[in-house]
């Protein structure tokens, strides 16, 4: 230790910052090593053992790289930071799980224009917990402290999943047909998309009160992983296809698995859309369809299922299922 | 196309700016699948074929994450995003190749406050160009506007990769012992490292003409991918540690793969350090130990071999092998 500043630190970077930083974070960063880890924390690459792929007939790997959005800035300017390590691991799982993949391990990926080691270390504890609660190594990671590319207090945070299946059990969609049913899974809030637009209405009135809690907090609510109620559809072969519903909402996301020449109709009124919506909705005098077009209005995940098995997938998924509409001849999406 | 914004776009984000750059990136993108690439653009997660891992004894994935750190600076402030695509895929190969991983597949974040749709391209164009050099398939990537959280007119550059290595040809660096020669590879300038620094002494000379170029053109000189000249060496099985000199320099990576109770000297008169390095000591008034404690100082790149195989790995390396030092008892990196 010395109290004398280097040239590097007088450029404005912190080394000690970074390796107290590295210190703080490496304790949660080892909790979710399994025994699949064989290097973690301080090798150059993280090492995963992929020997038991070995009684797959076909592995193939699935990977995704993402963001949060600006979802940073609120969690930034509430200087709450649970929730975001959440949001990434989760976005990024659900990803993946769409094409039936299992998560096995995740990287991640912080910076900021300075690095706050307790900032840095909330955030990457948050990672490690939704690692651990979804039995996914946290195998690798960079923080990056970059003056002058970052606004002052903001971060950004990007995440990698990477998952495996067995190509057999690959879900690609290519067997949804004309009178399929369309079944939603909840989401939390907003999850990790449309908060430009989100902040735009709402930025004056985080701290007013809303419902149980404010609204900064409730725009804030972590992203759910949905692995939990899909995994036991899965087991049982009941899905054709999957949407994340992300960026763009449904109306965006669940063309990207449909077969040609095959669109949905969504009844709007088959759920309501959590309070924060309409809230949005509302301040921002914002229409309906741009509504599903930038958020999840409260569906965060769909599936697709034969109508002969309908009554068997909502018995053996362990939370509720909407029944939201139904795949059609034509293209698109149809909001009814 | 309508010249009525829509709220989403009167809150910062431009939906058809996204969708341009989409449809600018693909083709840089889609050149460098191969036949194991069986989804990518388009796809919720990329699906990567790794059925040949059956023939292997005992498969192990290798990943890392990193950025290039405030390289990006130069390159915004110079308006070239030629080379930075290669240093972030470069940079990230050359992590998972110390351990004697061969690179699989790659994904990209690249991230501003606003998206320019032919930055961005430019910056693709050069990490699918990099990619297609080491036959890593660009499988994914985000881009992503976040206004606010970046500074205007810079960006963020994250890269993931993920390669494979099979466990008994795994390099870990167990068996280095004092008497080793420890062999350098070159640099070809900064690679991604060191630049708060170089930028706080440089920032004013950017312009300046330096030998055949600029002072700004020589920083911003691409980060090397060291799989060429390691990969023969890799195969005679003449290795016994490696090392990528990042953040740190040799002081602070050597260090990271040798046994407990075994230290290095290096020898800084074996090699001339590029120019670039010498001005920047210069006009900073920077200590040798601090320089060597930051940039790499023209090896990029260092190995450890017996001495009875010093004259086999010069000959079947097919460039110029640097012996930079020897691994000695003790701990720590001895600059001599």
């Amino acid at each position: 230790m010395t109290t004398t500043k280097s040239a590097y630190e007088t450029a404005g970077v912190n080394l000690q910052a970074g390796d107290q930083t590295i210190n703080l974070i490496s304790q949660a960063v080892k909790s979710t090593y399994n025994q699949h880890v064989l290097a973690g924390i301080g090798a150059f690459g993280g090492l995963f053992d992929i020997s038991f792929t070995k009684t797959m007939t076909h592995p193939v790997l699935v990977s995704s790289t993402d963001g949060v959005g600006t979802k940073t800035k609120i969690a930034a300017q509430l200087n709450n930071y649970t929730g975001i390590g959440h949001d990434i691991v989760n976005h990024c799982i659900n990803d993946i799980l769409v094409q039936g993949a299992r998560p096995l391990y995740f990287l991640d990926y912080v910076a900021s224009a300075k690095l706050e080691p307790s900032i840095i270390s909330s955030i990457v504890t948050g990672i490690a917990s939704a690692c651990k609660e979804n039995n996914v190594a946290l195998l690798g990671g960079e923080t990056a402290e970059m003056p002058g590319v970052y606004t002052e207090n903001e971060f950004d945070l990007v995440g990698t999943i990477i998952g495996i299946l067995d190509k057999p059990d690959l879900i690609d969609g290519s067997n949804i047909k004309p009178g399929d049913k369309i079944l939603g899974l909840e989401s939390g809030g907003l999850q990790t998309n449309g908060f430009s637009l989100a902040r735009h209405v709402l930025s004056e009135h985080y701290h007013d009160a809303f419902h149980d809690s404010t609204i900064g907090e409730t725009l804030l609510y972590p992203h759910r992983s949905y692995v939990t109620p899909v995994t036991p559809l899965l087991d049982a072969k009941l899905i054709k296809g999957m949407a994340h519903i992300t960026g763009g909402g449904i109306i965006g996301n669940l063309p990207r698995i449909l077969p040609e020449n095959t669109g949905a109709r969504i009844d709007t009124s088959s759920w309501t859309p959590p309070a924060i919506f309409t809230l949005i909705q509302e301040k921002g005098n914002i229409d309906t369809t741009e509504m599903f077009n930038v958020f999840n209005m409260g569906i965060g995940y769909v599936l697709i299922i034969s109508p002969e098995n309908l009554d068997k997938t909502i018995n053996v998924c362990p939370e509720p299922l909407h029944v939201i509409g139904e795949i059609t001849e034509g293209t698109g999406v149809t909001l009814t």
